[in-house]
């Protein structure tokens, strides 16, 4: 921790990023090593392939690059995109609006369809302005999938159909940053041209990796991007990438740490986690409808498996809750961000995560709601999720049928 | 963990080995170095000063041995008595049976007071057989400071009392395994001769220190003293010790632990350590009652601090719900020993712990019990400690307050 | 190591990654922890005074970016120029070139000052050029401090005055990946208004952190650049940075490591490190002048003291020198690179090093040389490098004096 | 390191603690787990099979104790010997001195015969002895296999030849501290009753693990064996070894360390890790005999494979040279202990060592040997290794061959 030691661990439930595992830790504890030596493809080239059955797609090209997710949604767009290219983006939260406004900044043209907060994208409105665009002007339809920022999930083959349903050829530009190997993501199956993830969220690792995942539809139209770019320019990958190098030097340790976080997803398999992950925002559903509070997502459908954001009653600041959380019970939350500022706070559940682990943090949102007067019954939030613990065919029961 | 791996990390609420903090794995990492360079006492020396500070005695010795604390018992024996020497010992739960074991393997002649399992050393009994010893056979008094198996402190300083009013020249030697550096303990002032304790309690490091201090009194004894010795030999670190060395390679990682260890102990204060240990306990014993049901302790002046065993009710075993704890909800719980086998679980609440984990494995406790059959109101326990916590002058709030 | 394990340490001597002390490799061994949370600032706003102290400037600013080096030039350039503005730059390397390169994907006209390779920076044609250009048109003097791919060092200071005596309001852009905190670097003193680094060199650090130290003038320049840029883009950190936190999450474990790094640093003393990297640069070439072989670097006054690129005698191949070397020895060298490529191996000899590390690949290197065909003598080049250092007020005696 | 940090690497050449690997160092980076769980055997249990492995007992007992290898010599003693038995040992070290002073402590009888140092047991003198004891009053012969105080490695099957050919029934104690792992050791195959090893050697573990493997013929006497003891007691392992657990809280690291450790012996394999030790202690040879000094060991039957202990010439102090080495240059020697202090220093070669590793080492003694006055020629040493090294068919070329 940052700060002064306290007694004991941190609960970290902010959405991201997530617990790492004590052994993706370890695998990341490694003296340095020459990143051109004969040995190193041994190390990298299992990566990709690594990464794409975890995004899904069974073609194209996937890239890791030294930076954070917001490195690999410039990446995505500069790489295939020119100035003064069209973009058709759903805003619905404050992810939605950094990456448009990252699109803005190197010069692209952003329609923007502003959705609620606490919705998602409406394939309706989509088709309906691809359907307008008789031109084709628009080149490309922006999507968060996971709304880290509300609790929010949108239906992206629902997008897809969309997008066929218009006839229209624009390609689908993916923010799966809390989505890929966190919830279920088909990169093929939905036709999503360029996704996007981050090391931190699902991964199980410290930021550090930008990751982009691309069609090859999408890797058609680079050539004709005229987006400045160098750093984040997929062609120097696509010169060393195939022979297991890099354009420079990598970020060894977390080299070493996907390979391991690959291989926790690997055993314990990509649909227990979504299950898992499922299993423990139901626990935490449970508890916010116990405590007599709302979700920021409006409806059953937008809710997201990997973070809920909960209302805080009028008259109260989720901030106050969060800093009470923090200061008091050694546990961190989520704010609300931009229009949601003190209006809610989130849980992450997702990643390195257990129940026992979520019910500290549901007790310790108890505790500190109750601190700052928001008159919860105490205990309720709790009995609720372990009663749904209890009963639920959950990934513990699962595991212990399996043994 | 040694088995598959499982989501999320394991909640570890034996009495021991307590959880590592990261800072403290992090000081073990080290790469071995010549125990026998002009650097090595740097390391070394202080470490003898720190123990002292942790357990306080002011004159004596402290000794370090590569061994667990039961290695620490029989070289306190070994070293300061003779074959056929009597010893009078309490006997009130497993621990202090194991110790009275040992010490007649090395040819003591050990007079038991059984008291009931639940309560501690009887001072009135013990100054009682020692005012009956006219010819001063009795060479030491064994107590065991605060019993693991059953969650039950008894009273050194009343012990002192009772020895000191038959004006009796035994040795007081206390097994201080899961009291020293946990709660209060007063080597000096309580006239305690020898005191042991193990790393892997309140020291907070993995097991493979045990620990001796030593009077002045008791080391006059040492000369006289013919048990057999020699790994665990007081006179080959006599030799060696004052200058910073040790009779054989020592256990180095540990070594950096435990510098580490007393760092984090003294940052935070001992004071505090105890204050918060009692608050966690306190909380623990507000979820028994709310519960309904029992410790094994049998009044409060027994209740330890650092571990509450807890009955179950009659017709139920504890070992299923421990065994239920582990499988369903990676909560390790402690076992009923002995004749207390089956008749409770304990849960251990010292060391790197703060509200939200021991309130995780309350939450764990509980569903357990439930999934048993154990009929306890659910979140009944968790209510009853969150509103304690919350209403505590606790470590937390004391923390804060600080700031 | 990404291949098979094999017995014994890798002898790491590329001119990075260098060699991370095992203290930073524990410090970054952290759990991941909210960068928004009120502590965080207590870890970051600490290390941009740390980076003053190391690259040393009194005023401006420090930004670090999740990336590599090359993303640090990148983020100089575009937040400080317009497409279609001039540059001067010398090319005297792969590194010099791949900048000039980077420059011109982002619009900007470089006018390229060929060198050859082995030499440097010649202040009299940047004088020159600069005072042929009347109207000022050239925006920006690019040199690479220490260009790694020849083991070259520029003169920095003279480039400065060079600049001066054009009366050019030119900025000076400065790479110096393997020179600020490896070598002597004076940011203010010489006039430095925009200059790089990466974590991987000097910082002692895996690659991962890219960072940029900028004049105040060069940042009154940055609302005038319209380089498109987002990831990069100053501006967003210069909203987040001053209160201790990042626009998007940052590379954690890495920001642990830069603040131990700072320490080591500061322990030893900035000046102790530029002397020991000079003192083991002495070793290396005395063992390479008893080898009666070359330096790529024409004369001592380009002598680099973090990397020494040899000459492999005609009609040897230094890529089979490095693949002996990495194969038989566990020895990873720095091969020749672009128009160098097979002529010379690179030794580094920065970092966290020793007399006996730089030895034991000497050895390597001599073993190699051997192997492939090149009669070096026997232990000539260990010997000469022995007496070097014996003889020498080195980093060593320096110390041994000091304790 | 204990004392203030210094740049690069220390060279850690005593002959143990050997060097741990990154991969065992990262393995025993673990959180503590409860060491009665259902999962914890899955641990611990293939470590006996493993360790018979390494040890090659085929029938028999492996017991691992929380302790140094000391702690397995009293072990092995006192559960199979009672007071007052008598035992016939060779003494021609300070190890073999040390076992015998532990023998008599513990009440044993010990028939001393003394060989000069620089030479190893005599299976003539034990054979004599046993057929001069009609009654077989002799119940053990004590040898240790390498004494590691003067690089003498005996003939232990000679031993049991001696043992045979005198038809007595002592049985056959081995100290294997240095040679279990390290050299060519076999259990059954030449009767070994009782063989102890410690941790920090061919284990290249830290120090902390103390083990003995016991004969079936061995474990019979156990029984009427009246030696106290109770830490060290072989029957409480028997109880609860079996079942995958310890009769006490085990060192949780070091179990961790110890299946890396047999995971990286088996995947070199055995006879590769003896043959890297001969082949790197022939360099180590080669480069004495180029000095023109000369070893203890007094002829190449007694060569250790692990230790080379080297005299210096007649008006030098072996302490010098080791002092010089560790202060000047960072390089950690073996001291010449008891009746070899001074006139000697040591340089192991066992464990986590290739050739780079120790051609730094001998570069250090070289330069040590100078600077206190020694003459030996510049670089000769080195030479002369390097070219042994190049010659010979060792582990790296025998590695290349396999690829």
């Amino acid at each position: 921790m940052a700060g002064a030691r306290r007694p004991g661990r941190n609960f970290l439930f902010v959405p991201g990023p997530t617990n790492v595992p004590e052994r993706i830790l370890r695998a990341m504890h490694v003296p340095m090593e020459d990143h051109r030596s004969p040995d190193f493809p041994k190390l990298t080239l299992p990566l990709y392939e690594g990464m794409k059955k975890s995004s899904r797609p069974r073609t194209g090209q996937v890239f890791i690059f030294p930076s954070s997710g917001t490195g690999a949604w410039e990446a995505t767009l500069t790489n295939t995109r020119s100035p003064g290219d069209k973009m058709l983006a759903s805003r619905f939260g404050q992810f939605s609006h950094l990456w448009i406004d990252l699109a803005r900044r190197h010069g692209l043209e952003v329609i923007v369809q502003e959705e609620e907060w606490g919705t998602g994208a409406s394939p309706e409105r989509i088709e309906e302005a691809l359907r307008a665009d008789k031109n084709h002007d628009i080149k490309g339809v922006m999507v968060v999938h996971n709304e880290t920022a509300t609790g929010v999930t949108s239906d992206i083959a629902a997008v897809r159909r969309a997008i066929d349903a218009a006839g229209h050829p624009a390609l689908l530009y993916v923010d799966g940053v809390s989505s890929i190997a966190s919830i279920d993501f088909r990169m093929d199956e939905w036709g999503v041209d360029l996704a996007i993830t981050g090391s931190q969220k699902g991964l199980m690792l410290p930021a550090g990796l930008g990751i982009a995942c691309v069609s090859e539809k999408a890797m058609a139209q680079t050539k004709d991007a005229t987006c400045r770019r160098a750093y984040f320019d997929f062609a120097d990958h696509m010169r060393t990438n195939p022979g297991g190098y890099f354009p420079y030097t990598p970020a060894l340790p977390l080299l070493y740490g996907l390979r391991e976080s690959l291989a926790v997803l690997s055993e314990e398999g990509l649909e227990n986690v979504f299950a898992r992950h499922r299993y423990l925002a139901n626990g935490t559903r449970a508890a916010v409808k116990a405590w007599g509070l709302e979700l920021c997502a409006k409806d059953p459908k937008w809710y997201s498996d990997t973070v809920s954001a909960i209302m805080v009653p009028e008259g109260f600041n989720g901030a106050d809750v969060i800093d009470r959380a923090y200061r008091r019970y050694n546990l961190a939350l989520g704010a609300g961000l931009s229009q949601m500022a003190g209006k809610l706070f989130r849980i992450g559940h997702l990643g390195d995560l257990n129940e026992l682990m979520l019910l500290g943090a549901i007790a310790g949102a108890e505790m500190s709601m109750r601190d700052v007067g928001i008159e919860v019954e105490p205990g309720s939030g709790l009995a609720a999720a372990q009663e749904y613990f209890r009963g639920a065919q959950g990934a513990g029961e699962a595991r212990l049928a399996a043994e």
